[in-house]
C-alpha cells in the first residue's frame, strides 16, 4: 500500500491545525461534492471514480514518511502530527454509485464527519472525481455515437502515465470495449487489446515481410495496419498473406469515411467478407457520429477521450454545507452554495423517461414514486465500506440503463441545455 | 519502487514477440520524439518530463506480478516473457533536457537501440512528455503574463491525483513559485503554500472568530481569504484582527481587478500598507495578463494552469526513423515523419535573440557558431544515465533565459505562427 495522504492540498493541514486548536475540529459537519454546472454544451455528466475514491480513503494515512515531511517544512505543529499519525476516516459517506448520471447540483458524494475528519479529503475527493468523470462524461458520448460499434481506447499516450490506467477504466466504463492499457488490464480487469504499429511495418524490409511475421506470430484473426506506404496495395497484401480469415484490417489516415469504403469494397472483391475495418486517428465524437453511415467495424480512439473531448475536468467542488446540523453557504458572490444536508430522486415518467432531478434537504425527503429513483446509496458507514457499492461491471450496465432514460434530445451531441432540469425543494420550515 | 512496465500498451508487447521472433528485434533502430505542430496558435512548447521519464525508464522492469499478468491473459508467448524477465534497458537517449523551448519537428528525445529494447518505451516516454510538457507550456505563458508576480499553482483538484504532482513539478519548472500539493513538495522538493479556504470560515460562528483562529494558528504573517460574506467587511475584520502585520488577503470571487484596486486602497487607508493582495479564481494567462495593471501581488492559479489552457496535451509522437542505418518512414499521407537519426541546433542573432531551429541529420551536423546552441545533450550511455542531467532547479533557470532569447513577437498571448520556424537541412548525398 502506498499512503495516499500527501495528494492532498497544504491549506487543509494548516486549516486542520487552527481548528484542532480552537476546538471547531470536532464540529459535526456534512460536505458536498457538486458540479455547479456541466461543461460547457454538455447534456449530462456521468459520474465515475467513486470505487477508485474509496480505494485512496482507505489508504489516506500518515505514515512516518508522511509525518517527517510535514514536521521538516513545518506544514503544521506537533498537536496536529499526533492527531494525524492516528488518522483514520470513521464517518459516513452517502453518494451516487459509478455510471449513475449527474447535473448541475447533483449531491454526488456527501461526507459527513467532524471537520477535521472531512476536511482533509478534500482534495484527493475532488482529484478522483473530477478526473474520471470527465472522462467518462466524453466517452459515454462516443459510445452513443458509435451505436453499438466496438470501441477501443487508446490514448494512454496522450495523457499522465497514471492517468491513462483511470482514463481506460472510466472509457470501460461509459461502454468502451477494450483498452491498450496493460495496467488497467492487471489493476481493473478490463479487457486490452493491440497488434502492431506503423514501426513494425518499417521495420521490416518490406510490407509483406512485416505482414508474414505477424500472422505468423499472432494467427490470421489478427488486425493488419495497412496505411504504412499504400493503403490499397497494403490490403491486397493482407490478404494475399493472412488469407480470407483475417480479422480486420486497421486504417489509422486519410479521410477515414471514403478509406472505410473503399477497403470494404476491396476486402469484399478479395473474398475476405468476414474481415473487419478498424479505424483509428484524431477520432472524437462528432467524427464517430460522421463515420455512422460507412463500413467501419471498430473505432480506436486515444486524444479525444483522455482529454475529455475538451472538458478535461469536471469542475466539481467539494463544499462544507452544514456545521452541527446547521446549513451554511458562501455569501458574497454569484458562486454561492446551496447550504444543508441535502439528498436527491430523479422523477420518471411512466414509459422511463428521466423528467427532472429533485434536490432535497435530507430532513425533508419527498415521496417516492413508484418511477422515481433516490439517487444516492450508502459508500461508507463508520469508515468502512459497505457492501453496496457496485463493481466497475455493475456501473458499466447502469450507465447503460441509465442512458436509455434520458429524455431523447438529451443524447444529441449538439450543444444545449443539461438533458433534464435540477429543481431544488426549499426546505420546509 | 513500482514497476512501470505495464504503462505500456498492448501493441508494443505484440510487435516484440513478433519481432523477437521473426529475428528483426536485434536491429540497430532509432526512435525519435517530436511535435508535428503546436498546440494551435501556440507559439512555443516548454520540454518538461525528461527527469521523470529517466526514472521511469530505470523502474521499466517486468518482475512476477508483470509476468504473470501477461502471461495469464496470452499476451506474448514463453520466449518473449523470458526476455521481458531479464529486460533493462541498455541503449542510448539523448534529447532536449527540461526547460528547453521546443518548435515543431524538433528532435525533443533519440532513443538509439534494438527495436526489441526501444520499441517497448513509446507509450512511456509519450505519456510523460506529452503531459508534463502540456502543463509546463501553458504555465510559461501564465508566469509570462503575471510579469515577475508569485503564482502559486493550486490546480491538484481538478486534475489526476498524480497527475496533479506532476502538474505541480511542470509549473514550478516555468517559474511558479509554489504550489498548493503536498506530494510534490515531498518528491520534488517544491516550496508548497496554503492558509485556509471558505469552509474554514463557515465553520466557525463569525468570521472574526474564523479569522481570530487561524493568526493564533499560523500568526499575522498569514492569508486571510475576505470573499466569504462582505469583502469590504471582511477586509475591515481582517485587519482589526491580525494588525498592520498581516501578510495578505486573498480574493477568489468577483471581478478581481476592481476587487484588487478597492482592497488596495481599504488596506492603505487602514495603515496595511504592507499586505499583499493574491486572487484567485479561474484565472488563465489572459486573466492574469489583464489584471497587471492593477495591485495585485499574487495569483493562484488552478483549473487552467493543470489542463494545459486548452491544450491538455503536447501531441508528441515516438517514431522509428532509421533502421540498421537507413532512414525508414510512413508515406501514405500528411502524416509523414522525416526519417534518419536527428539533430538540432538553434542559431541566434549576435545579440542573443533565437532565429531558427535547424533540425540536421546526425551524420551531416553543420557549424555551430558561437551564438548557436546544440539542443540534445546526452541522457542516457549504455543504458545508464549521464552527469549532465540537469536538476529540476537548473531546468528552470534554463527555461527562463530561453525565454529571453525569444523575439518579442513570440511572447505574445496570442494565437500565431511559432517564434521561430524550424529549417530542416536535407541530407548531403
Amino acid at each position: 500500500m502506498t499512503s495516499t495522504a500527501l495528494l492532498t492540498d497544504h491549506y487543509e493541514l494548516t486549516m486542520l491545525a487552527a481548528a484542532l486548536r480552537d476546538g471547531t475540529g470536532d464540529r459535526p459537519c456534512v460536505f458536498e461534492v457538486f458540479a455547479r454546472r456541466l461543461p460547457d454544451g454538455r447534456r449530462y455528466g456521468v459520474v465515475a471514480g467513486v470505487n477508485r475514491l474509496l480505494a485512496a480513503i482507505r489508504d489516506f494515512t500518515f505514515g512516518e514518511a508522511e509525518i517527517t515531511q510535514l514536521r521538516d517544512h513545518a506544514v503544521v505543529d506537533d498537536a496536529t502530527l499526533e492527531w494525524l499519525a492516528n488518522y483514520r476516516f470513521t464517518g459516513q459517506i452517502d453518494g451516487y454509485p459509478e455510471g449513475e448520471l449527474y447535473f448541475p447540483g447533483s449531491p454526488i458524494l456527501t461526507v459527513r464527519a467532524s471537520f477535521a475528519e472531512g476536511v482533509v479529503l478534500e482534495t484527493l475527493a475532488l482529484s478522483i472525481l473530477n478526473h474520471d468523470s470527465a472522462i467518462a462524461s466524453a466517452a459515454a458520448r462516443m459510445v452513443s455515437a458509435a451505436n453499438g460499434r466496438r470501441m477501443i481506447e487508446m490514448g494512454s499516450r496522450r495523457t499522465h502515465e497514471e492517468a491513462a490506467v483511470a482514463c481506460a477504466r472510466a472509457a470501460y466504463l461509459a461502454g468502451f470495449t477494450a483498452t491498450s492499457n496493460l495496467e488497467a488490464g492487471r489493476r481493473h480487469g478490463i479487457p486490452t487489446a493491440g497488434t502492431c504499429a506503423h514501426a513494425f511495418t518499417l521495420l521490416h524490409d518490406s510490407e509483406e515481410a512485416a505482414f508474414r511475421s505477424q500472422v505468423e506470430s499472432l494467427g490470421a484473426d489478427t488486425t493488419l495496419l495497412v496505411d504504412t506506404y499504400d493503403i490499397t496495395e497494403g490490403i491486397n497484401k493482407a490478404v494475399a498473406i493472412a488469407g480470407a480469415e483475417l480479422g480486420a484490417v486497421r486504417i489509422d489516415s486519410g479521410d477515414l469515411g471514403v478509406m472505410a469504403r473503399q477497403a470494404r469494397e476491396q476486402l469484399d472483391a478479395l473474398g475476405a467478407k468476414n474481415t473487419r475495418i478498424v479505424v483509428s486517428g484524431d477520432l472524437d465524437e462528432y467524427s464517430i457520429a460522421a463515420l455512422r453511415a460507412e463500413p467501419v467495424d471498430a473505432y480506436g480512439v486515444g486524444t479525444s477521450v483522455v482529454t475529455g473531448s475538451g472538458a478535461p475536468t469536471a469542475g466539481m467542488v467539494y463544499k462544507l454545507v452544514e456545521v452541527d446540523g446547521r446549513p451554511v453557504e458562501k455569501r458574497s458572490s454569484h458562486k454561492e452554495s446551496r447550504g444543508g444536508w441535502k439528498g436527491a430522486v430523479r422523477r420518471h415518467k411512466d414509459t422511463g423517461t428521466a423528467l427532472e432531478e429533485v434536490v432535497f434537504q435530507a430532513a425533508d425527503q419527498p415521496e417516492v414514486g413508484p418511477h422515481d429513483r433516490l439517487l444516492q446509496i450508502p459508500l461508507v458507514r463508520d469508515g468502512q465500506q459497505t457492501d453496496q457499492v457496485p463493481t466497475l461491471e455493475q456501473s458499466r450496465e447502469r450507465l447503460r440503463a441509465a442512458l436509455v432514460s434520458v429524455p431523447w434530445e438529451g443524447l444529441k451531441l449538439s450543444r444545449g441545455e443539461p438533458a433534464i432540469p435540477t429543481v431544488h425543494l426549499k426546505k420546509e420550515s
